[in-house]
């Protein structure tokens, strides 16, 4: 049986822990000892946590044991943040008292580039093997709500377990991520930030992405991978089953210096590249935003192969905007039949200067009567896979905030907001609704409520046009070739 | 004496009005008449304003006039929200009156279509001149906060007038705009919405930001131009001498489309523009983001012309991505002579990934005075023109709101946060901060405090790296280019 012949099994205890240790544990709260061990603890109350450490007797109020042989209970999982030469040592012990999961913390291995940094990682992934997994070194850990563990800056994390899995070498590309998904509504199954790598790769956790059933959507930030080929087939055959969006980094000649010098990794060409995410399947992200932007995507909405969109705006020149953006983003505008166009043009207002896709409102203000009216026929219509509304201010709240009533008089219907939640279960269909940044306490409050609610009801928010295109563009783009690969 | 010849003298009543009455007010305050005379009067109280119509005696408490000969006093700019078939009569009451310059808010011209309408804007347009000019038909008005006019949704804007001039035939894009130059902290000295532009238009406001000398940068979103050669010739003389950074919508085929039936002009193809583009040395931005982005940059920053940028990150995975980002952007990355670069090394924690270019401070709560010595070490270096800082928390109070009391000890010096403000005047050279949106409402206040902060002291925010590294790419090509042309 290869290592990673059960690798649901072998992560189980990183994710589900029954019981944690952390040694290295320090007087000094600073310290990533005790960092860690109160992000857990706050994190996660309810998980037996026991702080190791045979210098000190109790911190921040709790016993503290002179080492894992005096635990009151099997633990399963141990996180180490001692200095690198006492590492080995203490995994070692960990293993010879059953724990089979083991996260290194502690930097001063591999990263540093010195010859004893290289040997003590060399030692460490040595100790590593079916009965006892190694996440890091030099990492933030690991982050499951499910099962209580969280990394070095997520004691604020959510509590709710989602259906993504991520993964990055770097710590704090994962403490963004895991932020930034609060802003996109999304829940986060697990993410591990897995360092230096010593045993626990991308490898692994691409095949552990495919095996585990509660992970729908795969994302992860690369920098360089170790084992292209394994790499690449972990990849094609998880792409296959699960949506599978990589951010890989360092691509420019300039980023390729910086990620040799980060975690000395080759970044490779990118020529490369390019060809890995055609042939695999996975959808390639440019940047952090494009990342998470993308993974809401597939959180929010449903499913389509249909590229044709319609763009409902709030004035003609973002009718003028969102048809670039479209195009840009490699969509279609889809085009309505003789009979739709001639109801759109009886619902839209006399001024509207667009009464073809996009279709212009005339102003951010329409009437819930109107709107409902315009989104229940281009829905049924036909004609289109997926709806964009852009610059239209979609709740009652929001219009008095912008000041409406200075300017349009219309029904005050609380459902406003609830159209898009309507369209999107009534058709089966993407929506999408964007809607800005920027403004002032009570437009951010607000917005931030609005976004929770869409969220919350499957459908996905953007903050720019292109985003929001982009975004469906790359969900269209992959169901699209997996509905080629299965009609094969 | 060509109606050109004293664009300043006649533009002048539209942005400084002695005097404004406004055409068709009515009792319902939600037409336009009445929320135009509304948001004037609310923008800017001091001015005199005076309601027209023979129906009515009184409006918001204010006495109603029956007609322009009626009015106590001399007015100099008129805002007509009058049905379309009225307004050429009351347009040559207004010049009778001495009126020079009208505003026609009203729709109902050239926009629709129909024969009377383009008959209309025609009979319209004929009744300009030297000494009667007009803005409009069908659109949002003007924007001058020195004179005390604001457009239809603008009764909030900023009273302070700044250096920017704007313009677009969109009033909803001029509205927008108007709105993100708050988050961007730039203050406009003009915008116009010109609408369909039976008089003045594109040409004329280009040579109107020329010869203004408040205005020191002009944006502009196009749809479309009526007389090509005409605004090539004013745009390259005005990109000549004042940044000028134009969005041209419509450049797709189905932008080009959206833009006939918007405003009803020829888009032009995309090769045509990035000849103009290139010819006229006009900044192109490609979105609503890029153009207020671009602004930006241009209004806080020293000039350079060096497109050499050093970016200091919070993270190691920060500054792999600040590489690409600013590979993409077409900037290079600074080279450490051996001594800068021992000197960073020194300062820089023994974990950090990357004492080269881009510099890792290893994690976003750097200490105060290490920061302080990073900066100044790379700022008189001599190897760099510019800084972009990346993922590193800049203020004591943000650092607190994101925990780092919990991970990181470092002293607490208020004047964390004062440190690019420093390095920007002591260098006179740009320094820009990226400060992610998103966050609870503590995190957005933090924020915004802070931005505004950086924007009253010549530093620039951006909300990613790579809007950062775009936005700052543009304003040294812009610089360059003149450069080259002025060596000449």
């Amino acid at each position: 049986m290869g290592p990673d012949s059960n690798i649901l099994s072998q992560m189980r205890p990183f994710f589900n822990p029954r019981a944690i240790a952390v040694l290295g544990v320090s007087k000094d709260l600073w310290k990533f000892g005790s960092v860690i061990y109160g992000s857990i603890r706050n994190f996660a109350p309810q998980i037996p946590l026991y702080p190791v450490n045979s210098r000190i007797s109790e911190l921040m109020g709790e016993k503290v044991y002179p080492s894992i042989s005096d635990l009151p209970e099997e633990v399963d999982l141990a996180v180490i943040c001692l200095p690198a030469p006492l590492v080995p040592e203490a995994v070692r012990e960990c293993s010879a008292h059953g724990i089979s999961a083991v996260e290194v913390i502690s930097g001063g291995f591999g990263e540093t580039g010195t010859a004893e940094g290289k040997r003590l990682q060399a030692e460490l992934g040595s100790l590593a093997g079916p009965g006892l997994r190694i996440v890091g070194p030099n990492c933030f850990g690991v982050y499951s709500p499910a099962g209580g563990v969280t990394i070095i800056p997520g004691s604020g994390y959510p509590r709710i377990a989602g259906s993504v899995g991520f993964m990055a070498q770097s710590g704090a590309l994962t403490d963004v991520f895991c932020k930034l998904s609060q802003d996109h509504g999304f829940y986060i199954n697990q993410a591990v930030s897995y360092g230096n790598a010593c045993d626990i790769n991308e490898v692994d956790l691409a095949k552990y992405f495919l095996a585990d059933e509660k992970t729908r959507i795969a994302a992860a930030y690369i920098e360089g991978v170790r084992a292209g080929k394994s790499f690449f087939e972990a990849v094609q055959n998880l792409a296959a089953a699960k949506p599978t969006i990589i951010w890989k980094a360092g691509l420019s000649p300039g980023g390729a210096k910086a990620v040799a010098s980060h975690t000395g990794s080759l970044a490779g060409s990118e020529a490369v590249w390019t060809a890995f995410f055609k042939q695999t399947g996975a959808i390639q992200a440019l940047s952090l935003e494009d990342l998470s932007d993308t993974v809401s995507a597939f959180y929010h909405l449903p499913t389509t192969r249909d590229n044709r969109v319609v763009a409902i705006c709030g004035a003609g020149g973002f009718a003028v905007a969102a048809s670039d953006a479209c195009y840009r983003a490699g969509l279609s505008l889809a085009s309505f039949d003789e009979a739709t166009h001639a109801k759109l043009t009886s619902i839209l207002p006399p001024a509207s200067s667009a009464t073809n896709n996009p279709l212009d409102c005339v102003n951010p203000f329409p009437s819930p009567s109107m709107l409902r009216d315009i989104l229940e026929t281009v829905a049924s219509s036909g004609s289109t896979g997926s709806i964009i509304i852009d610059k239209v201010t979609m709740s009652v709240p929001m219009r008095h905030i912008l000041g409406h009533s200075r300017m349009v008089r219309s029904e005050e219907e609380p459902w406003l907001e609830e159209l898009p939640v309507r369209i999107r279960n009534q058709f089966n269909m993407p929506v999408l609704v964007v809607m800005r940044d920027g403004g002032d306490p009570s437009y951010d409050s607000e917005r931030r409520r609005l976004s929770k609610y869409y969220h919350e009801n499957g459908v996905a928010v953007y903050s720019t046009t292109q985003r929001a295109f982009d975004a469906l563009a790359k969900m269209i783009k992959y169901y699209k070739r997996k509905g080629q690969n299965n009609d094969r």
